[in-house]
């Protein structure tokens, strides 16, 4: 596949990537390390929490929903980062055993007037689980290098 | 300390936690895991990127926020998580050698009707650096079990 500039999206391109297995062992060491809150640390104490069992941390959800994107698209494009996320939105538990996809949506494309050289591409990111079921949602502006530098204007 | 319940947080409350010493080897090791960019993964590489130098993923950066604020007070309280993110804004790049430290504010306080159990506490989490500058933040609204449910209205 070509390596993918600002100009290659376009609005209302929807595409889908991966998969990942989520593991128990992964949930647990990575709560470990960043979130060791009881419902993603350990499945007896997770049955007592409002989730009702062991599930992923919201943040492990967003990285692997980013490594998802980075082996899918990111890495093979001119991407230079994203000064932020918009929205993150954590739906539904994600749970040991389920096999993730991510869904995009291009939104929007805003070319900013005092750079020639990138452009934002405003896009949705689903994390479906195993059924389909969309179980988070993020809308994160990236940046991409053009192809082609825009005129002035 | 004693355990923090949804009564004991008053808008406008400010308060610090950490600090964490970000290192190299951690940064390249969470970004081999969950965002391989050059940027984040290796040092000679990113010289030749935006933020001209090895930094921090924006989602390692949020982990490493979450982990400070988990010792800081979430454990020791009566969180539920949350339903998700704001907003999240990467300000500046997070490096090697960085001492991080997270203030939080609270913004506001609700009270579902449905639930008399709970509150959300909706909070804006800035990760300040080791000069004091503001690198990233993100505002969520984080639920929190009631010590005493609230009468019915």
């Amino acid at each position: 596949m070509s390596k993918l500039y600002f100009e290659d999206f376009t609005v209302g391109d929807v595409a889908e990537y991966g998969e990942k297995l989520v593991t128990a062992e992964e949930i647990k060491e990575f709560a470990a390390e960043f979130d060791p809150q009881p419902m993603h640390l350990d499945e007896e104490a997770a049955k007592k929490t409002l989730v009702g069992g062991l599930c992923a941390s919201g943040w492990h959800s967003c990285c692997m929903m980013m490594k998802i994107v980075a082996d899918g698209y990111l890495l093979n494009s001119s991407s230079m980062g994203a000064p932020g996320v918009e929205e993150i939105r954590w739906l539904a538990p994600i749970r040991p055993g389920d096999r993730l996809r991510v869904r995009t949506t291009i939104l929007e494309k805003r070319e900013p007037n005092s750079r020639p050289d990138f452009g934002f591409v405003r896009t949705r990111f689903e994390v479906l689980n195993t059924t389909g079921a969309c179980v988070m949602f993020s809308i994160t502006s990236l940046m991409f290098g053009r192809r082609t530098p825009r005129a002035a204007q």
